[in-house]
């Protein structure tokens, strides 16, 4: 480390930690009367909702909630979230968002791994609650979250119901400091296999997080996503990475917020119309929901920015979506990342284009958001170059990158081999710094040294006119590391050999745009490709079955 | 402290401290074909400044400068001075911005304090140092920043001329990480009485400062100050608070800059036109150059947004430039604060009236901007209302203020007061928030347990008809702790006594604006008031006249 000068602070106790206390200074200062919106329900002020989280802190504080405690929330997406997502770790405890869509068993294995001491549970999860709470070992209370006066009567042992509690408890709440490094918020990421990993994000990061993410959601002309005159409402759960932050940026500016509840898609485009929302964030699937409404085509979205997310935004979608004046935009990021690194780029040239040519910038994965390094590696570990042709593993580095999983520091240090966060994704970076992802790292083929993007490969075998739907995975090869297997649909009625398959591939050898060890020396002619519950090719199945 | 949870990091040393060079990283990646001016003489573009800054880390190391070392520039507003913002403290060394319009035996005496080792120096500055080199204690060589080729000759130790050294260095640097907390910039505030003052801002903070600025310029849709599409000129010296931190900014984020070199007024307006710069921040001096010059009769600057700090934006100016089109807004820090604090805040109904009627809003302090905690607090520190009438000092704290000065802790400890930053500012805040700077602390009158301010009692002295001029101060007094004493001007002609002027007063007494003790005893009709070398009101000497 280099040896540059530091001075410590005066003794009058300079510092000024970086907590989620001050993100809620300017927003109230800047807004004190913009709304705060219940679906269909209700609505309050920033001045409210700042009253109203000194109150939650004090009933949480009365409910026995100390610093370092884990407080676990079930709820939809609601105001009272968002009250939430500030006093839990403005009392310096920790706010675990349970993954409400996880089966039960998954449920109470987060929140005994997350060792939750006090949970704030919607009436629609209680009955869930009620069954497993013997299971529950660090649990000591509930609070019900109820949407009327009265909350459902339950077998959990109650401190009462949320309203009735904030209305009892002392208006103002003296917040401490403490370390920024604090862990803020938890919450759990499921992948293919084992139990689902708890990721967490302490004060600071989730303070940088936040001033990124108004920095590059507002700054540019060409993407105005989201500015003082903004109306946001987000369509991705709050139970999942925060929302991806959006409520903290949104709180911090003071712009008009607009919380769902649950995402029935009709109500999603009954508010959109009715409070005029500018900005939302949301997954390809929801989306295709609302765009499937009766309501929607009465809908004037013209002034409707939407991130997407969660999985990639195709290019069948963004055109559906231009073509009701909607601009959608990708977001690239993931759980533990916070989870934003890159999003679309716009030059002023792309948006002098009609929405609908801009398709194919609108569906690359982007550019890097500030204060983000984002780089492709080899297998080796070495940087590869931004020539939009070195296919290479996306590693990050930025200041809210989550610093391992919750006790299991194993699990951390291989995310963090070579102190970069590994993906798992398979990208290229063009000359004018565009990500573009290409596979998933344990999908892509290790062949003769080079990097071979199932994904690409897929695409060129689905070209043959016969090929109604391919799949191909890896496998192990002694002599070039692992060689390409590729499975085959035929159309109905076609019947093609395998050296009609590779000659056609021969071609794209021809124009370089493959090498020749890409093509498949071993193709099946299968009746139909192995499938996850999702829907997408299960290729740990297709990998299982050819081993 | 709470006893909030902390994880260690992974042993895979994540870390990602907060270093200026992150805010390099996005400029390039948005626009790498985007312009820097300099003046009339040359441009280059992004990709180019960071090619630029490898080289300058590569030649201030052959020039055998090191991480914790000072490097001193003297320059005009140059993209040299830019690529100096970067590279040195990139390379862990400390950039001391020295104040040109010092007098000789000050320029000295902050280069001896800040231990100087290598100084960056224009031709035009040459001249002055030759004159002392011989004094500069720590000074181990030169490097000449010329704007030709051939640098004048000269007998400072010179490592040799600028571009020519550059050329020569290699085109790629590794620039290392190391802890955030390291010094990073230095430069020296003059106060009126004693030696200049060295502020210094770490890495972390001027990360942070920029980060809240990007958010701060380009969020409200009420004032689009800097964004993608903007172009940006400085018209506050680079080397006073880093030209407002601004310069970080614009680069994290790509935009256009035009970097001005010396501030001659028709050359600054030549440059708004040629590049129709659309921001800018200046003081009110400069502004008022720029207004009297011939060539801005015929310039459109109906999109030009100009920040006004350094002292405040009357409405005379405010409004002399609206009658242009100018949009002007308030801006408030000091050096110490790095210097952003407060802004002008406008909202959707203030920016609906003509630019001329909102003239009221624009010359008020502001808003504290994003992150920032700002307060009044009276005689023992306790916090005020705010009900706009309660007047106590501005106190702050923020992520980005000084931590001291340099090796002068018990300065620093007197700053810091209370663990907040103290300004000297007396204020009021507004139940909307808006701050109103109401006098400096050293001019208040304490009187009867109450802050009185001087500018106030001025203002409705001088509201008598018979009055050209006054000033008022506090005097000692037994009883009441102070009194105010006022000296007064009258008009030629005029012939009042010291009744009609406390008559005068009753009224605003009557109405409730001021305390019955706010009337002055004492009231000296004088020729004219003491004023400062730069035309201020010098109530230092008035109190020193007086006691």
């Amino acid at each position: 480390m280099a040896e540059t000068k530091i001075i410590p602070p005066v003794s009058n106790a300079y510092s000024y930690p970086l907590l989620i206390k001050q993100l809620l200074l300017s927003g109230p200062r800047y807004s004190p009367d913009e709304k705060i919106v219940y679906a269909d329900r209700s609505e309050y002020t920033y001045r409210e909702l700042v009253e109203r989280i000194n109150r939650l802190a004090n009933m949480l504080t009365e409910a026995g909630v100390k610093p370092g405690d884990t407080v676990a929330v079930l709820d939809w997406d609601t105001p009272r979230y968002l009250e939430c997502f500030f006093a839990i770790p403005m009392i310096g405890a920790i706010l675990h968002t349970v993954n409400v869509r996880l089966s039960p068993e998954q449920i109470v294995y987060t929140m005994n791994h997350a060792e939750d001491d006090l949970v704030l549970v919607h009436d629609d999860f209680a009955p869930l609650l009620e069954k497993v709470s013997d299971d529950l070992q660090t649990v000591k209370g509930y609070i019900q979250l109820t949407e009327n006066s009265q909350p459902v009567s339950t077998s959990l042992k109650s401190h009462g119901e949320y309203e009735a509690l904030l209305a009892k408890a002392e208006a103002h709440f003296d917040f401490p400091d403490f370390d920024e490094n604090s862990v803020a918020t938890t919450f759990y990421t499921t992948g293919t296999t084992g139990n689902p990993k708890g990721v967490y994000f302490s004060h600071r990061q989730l303070v940088l997080h936040t001033m990124a993410q108004v920095g590059s959601l507002g700054f540019s002309d060409q993407m105005p996503l989201m500015r003082s005159s903004s109306v946001y409402m987000p369509v991705t759960p709050m139970f999942h990475v925060h929302a991806w932050g959006v409520p903290y940026a949104a709180t911090m500016m003071g712009i008009k917020q607009v919380y769902p509840g649950r995402y029935e898609p009709e109500l999603l485009v009954d508010l959109l119309k009715k409070h005029k929302v500018t900005f939302s964030h949301c997954v390809p699937t929801i989306m295709q929901m609302m765009l499937a409404t009766e309501s929607i085509k009465t809908a004037d979205l013209s002034n409707w920015h939407v991130l997407i997310g969660g999985s990639a935004l195709t290019e069948g979608l963004c055109n559906a979506g231009a073509k009701l004046g909607i601009r959608m935009y990708t977001g690239y990021g993931m759980s533990e990342t916070c989870p934003l690194l890159c999003s679309t780029h716009l030059t002023e040239d792309d948006v002098k284009l009609p929405l609908e040519e801009q398709t194919d910038r609108r569906t690359k994965t982007g550019v890097a958001v500030p204060m983000v390094d984002l780089q492709v590696i080899d297998a080796d570990g070495n940087m590869l170059p931004h020539d939009g042709k070195s296919k290479g593993e996306v590693v990050a580095r930025a200041p809210w990158l989550t610093q391992g999983y919750l006790k299991e520091p194993e699990k951390g240090e291989a995310l963090w081999e070579g102190g970069w966060l590994h993906t798992g994704d398979v990208a290229t970076i063009e000359p004018d710094s565009t990500l573009v992802i290409r596979d998933r790292i344990k999908d892509v083929i290790k062949t003769g040294g080079e990097w071979l993007s199932s994904l690409d490969l897929e695409n060129l075998i689905s070209q043959h006119p016969a090929v109604a739907a391919t799949a191909v995975v890896g496998v192990p090869d002694d002599k070039w590391g692992e060689r390409p297997h590729a499975l085959v649909v035929l159309a109905p009625g076609e019947d093609v050999t395998i050296e009609d398959i590779q000659k056609h591939l021969q071609q794209f050898v021809d124009s370089g745009e493959i090498n020749k060890w890409a093509i498949p020396q071993q193709i099946d002619f299968v009746d139909d490709i192995p499938k996850t519950s999702v829907g997408k090719i299960n290729k740990k199945q297709i990998r299982d079955q050819l081993h």
